[in-house]
């Protein structure tokens, strides 16, 4: 093993091809070649999510299912909800008293995400707070390595900070952990928007065969392009960025007949319908098994929360002996 | 019992007469009275002691040794270190998504004591969020009440509106804790100005008869007085304030004889150093016997930890359930 990698989701329920491409199919490659802990961050859920609580559970199995059918092995890795460790807690705690409140309020996030969600109030001392818990739940598995996007950045950044403050203080307890650049393909929404449930215009995980096929086949593509003798635009059209991702063989083939107008919109989506099938039925099947194993997911958690809990304990003891707390 | 109290401080070492009539002379009075869990605040010791952990500890058992010698039975109370019950970050981190941020920055300690304290770098996260931990410190173990002075009821009604707060959100878990005001009574430091290690004009608990009565001895009285018949100003005199906490029934006849110059400051000295070692002797006495027994001051936490803990889960329990975490 190359070292440890820890990464984690909010629990949003049922994932689309977005966030798939996004991280997960990531982290199905990942776990051959790091000891990897995977989380829900369930607790973090509460920043932007404190007044629907009721969501996060069901979200959660929702969540863990995909994560199991797009091939997370539990043998391989942990998979664990953060709420489940509680040395998560303590670690911020202790955290809180050496992070300087100007490295928060600095963070590019915070304030975006503050005039992002104007219309909700989230001014709370978490939200402020969440970049030095996200650093807890990196440090609390001593992680060489975070699987992380460009936006990332800044908070991978703030974790290597905290690092090295509290390593100065206390005494060489964490490792800086690196960033492990995803290079993520990009998937645009059913309508060529960017790809949220906000939208309305996602593929998810879970949609049946029939369902994804009816999304594919309504699929946006070139505006102008009126007539399958038109000549077509493929950069422009979603359904070439899905073709980019799904059918990469055919690629160069389609961008010539959509280019030379031989290739109809209606008979591109169908190659491409073929295709995502291909891909997600396996996905999809593995999942209905999954979901029908009454109780699999919570052997699944369970079998998480051990293997994360020993490590942070083992974390832990070694803060507590820093910080002279025992 | 009436109810439940709960009421903590900072692990600052041995305690000093100021702290002992500020507070523990009372909590030993409310033990017979209430359901009370008295702890050693460690945690909160990081909001402005980051930087000098190796104290906390040392700190904490001669704490604990003047809470027991000053009269704390582990039978009616609980006495324990925040540190031991972890759940005290688990609410923490719970409530810190719920809690405003301008709430903490109206705090009228807040900005007090970063100016007071502006020589040195403590304004972290964990340090703005000290009222929350203090909040959470209270709701663990549900208080009904908490003693308080005047200046602390600002951090009482903080936590009120954070049960309102909760209670709103998640459901009825919280009672809305009661002010127990408590007339205490003051004591100067040998030199007439505030008590306080930093002016080095303590008398501690832990003092031994002699060092106590040389403390008396050089007490600062009214400088204006040189002479025995001189009329006395008792008070603007530190032996004076003394007399009325130590020896209340000769008040009235000590103020006759020193604003009549029949006493000299050293027979008045006399007389309140063999009443204060009437008082403390027997306090010291114990502190002897408890230091002297290896072990049971750790015995005495761990019982603590044992009851505080089983308490905390059981709110958290009641916690978890309101907020759809299990």
């Amino acid at each position: 093993m190359a070292g440890t990698i820890l990464s984690g989701m909010r629990p949003t329920g049922r994932l689309h091809l977005g966030n798939y491409f996004g991280a997960l199919e990531n982290w199905v490659r990942l776990q051959d070649q790091y000891n990897c802990y995977f989380f829900v961050a369930d607790w973090h859920a509460l920043t932007t999510g404190y007044d629907s609580t009721e969501v996060i559970i069901p979200n959660t199995y929702e969540m863990v299912a995909d994560f199991l059918a797009a091939g997370l092995d539990p043998e391989k890795c942990a998979i664990f909800r953060q709420s489940d460790v509680k040395e998560h807690a303590e670690l911020h705690l202790l955290m809180s008293m050496i992070t300087p409140l100007s490295w928060l309020e600095r963070c590019p996030t915070y304030k975006d995400m503050i005039q992002q969600l104007s219309n909700k109030d989230i001014n709370s001392y978490g939200f402020l707070g969440y970049p030095a818990l996200m650093s807890c739940d990196i440090l609390m598995y001593k992680a060489d390595a975070v699987p992380v996007g460009e936006d990332q950045l800044p908070h991978l950044e703030f974790t290597r900070e905290m690092v090295r403050r509290f390593n100065h203080l206390y005494g060489p307890v964490f490792p800086e952990p690196k960033a492990l650049m995803t290079e993520a393909k990009v998937l645009p929404g059913t309508d060529g928007r960017k790809m949220s449930k906000s939208y309305n215009n996602t593929i998810a995980l879970a949609d049946d065969p029939d369902t994804v096929r009816t999304k594919v086949m309504s699929m946006i593509t070139d505006a102008s392009r009126i007539k399958k003798t038109d000549p077509g635009h493929p950069d422009i059209c979603s359904v070439y960025a899905y073709h980019k991702v799904f059918n990469p063989e055919q690629v160069p083939e389609i961008t010539e007949q959509c280019k030379g107008g031989c290739i109809g919109c209606v008979q591109c989506k169908k190659a491409l319908a073929a295709k995502i099938s291909e891909y997600l039925t396996p996905i999809y099947e593995r999942r209905q098994a999954i979901v029908a194993d009454k109780g699999y997911i919570d052997d699944v958690l369970e079998a998480g929360r051990i293997k994360a809990a020993a490590r942070a304990a083992a974390t832990m003891d070694d803060v507590r002996s820093a910080m002279h707390f025992k």
